[in-house]
């Protein structure tokens, strides 16, 4: 049975696990859903996804919601497919597991609005972001990219010196980002800088945002 | 070698990776950390921990920053030992993580700020909450539960029918929430009052609150 996606090409959630099928070369259906007219509220979505957000995840009996979830059931379940994205090594792992929970609990909270005031507010509703808001938003971004970047002079990727999860979260929020003139943070961290080229050049990035307006 | 862990009873997140040791029946050291006087800023937090916070964990030559990242090094290193937190099963082990998901991405923000007003202010300045800000949180945590609620209509615990690590993720912000007014949105709740009730009365709870002031 195909793999479902119930997301929209707007939705950095939806794209993250998006790239991750790509990365491990499976194959799924798009559904999309109209965030616009509301249509994540409705049954077919709150019936996995109770909160009413995208993406939400089928493959055969399993419906998931949560995108790190969902991606990281693709890379337990498809071990074998595609790029190695989870250390089976436990030491690894938990270095991998390590910078997994920094995008979540630091560059996700710094990087959220940022995507909001400066992409979606102008695509969805012609507006103009709030500049007071961006550059505080910028500063405390600039503080934790300073980390990354100290990070990297030691290993080439964030979990380590091979591409992984952790560094596949952060990938949807950043090509947005690259649009935008937070840009300028990430350039002037050489280090940061080269870890971005790298990974939004990969193959699974380039496929993933085909039809994305960023 | 000892497994240590660097951090502080007044720390939620020191107190989620003590649970899980008490879970799974590990002995450790814990080193106590003085945040008051800015001991996490100090170079034997920051090498392990850059972003200057607790806990840090050590396991011989494992080092790692992250509470959530710490417990699942410990429930797969230590698979064999005390309490199954995490499911073998991929099907399982993925409703397990949506749930762990849902409490870092939508649990942690709607409390982080809840446990500053009514907790740490108090506690570390004598001050008193603010009022409207804890009014709002309390209108966005009401929400959230109510999805728990319905949730555990239909599994007893939040990741399935027994005790996870989804479960084990929420025990020290609530076991803190229940010494403030905020309780009563957990007692409105049927499912989840008595869903916290049992967590918060499992041996590993008493013993890692032990010397705690909530």
């Amino acid at each position: 049975m195909a793999i479902k996606v119930y997301g929209s090409m707007i939705s950095t959630a939806t794209l993250r696990v998006l790239v991750c099928l790509a990365e491990k070369d499976l194959h799924f259906e798009l559904i999309y859903v109209d965030l616009a007219s509301g249509e994540q509220k409705k049954p077919h979505i709150l019936s996995t996804n109770p909160f009413g957000q995208i993406p939400v995840f089928e493959d055969g009996d399993v419906k998931l919601m949560e995108s790190r979830a969902i991606m990281q059931y693709i890379a337990r379940t498809y071990v074998n497919k595609g790029t190695d994205l989870i250390s089976n090594d436990l030491k690894k792992a938990a270095e991998q597991s390590m910078w997994m929970e920094v995008e979540s609990q630091k560059f996700e909270p710094a990087t959220t609005r940022l995507v909001w005031e400066l992409c979606m507010k102008r695509l969805l509703f012609g507006e103009k972001e709030d500049e007071a808001v961006v550059n505080e938003l910028e500063k405390k971004l600039g503080c934790l990219l300073d980390v990354y970047e100290a990070r990297m002079t030691e290993s080439k990727y964030l979990g380590g010196d091979s591409f992984s999860m952790a560094d596949l979260y952060h990938v949807p929020v950043i090509k947005f980002l690259m649009g935008t003139k937070t840009k300028k943070l990430f350039d002037a961290r050489p280090h940061v800088s080269a870890w971005v080229a790298d990974i939004l050049s990969r193959p699974s990035c380039l496929k993933a945002f085909c039809g994305c307006p960023y």
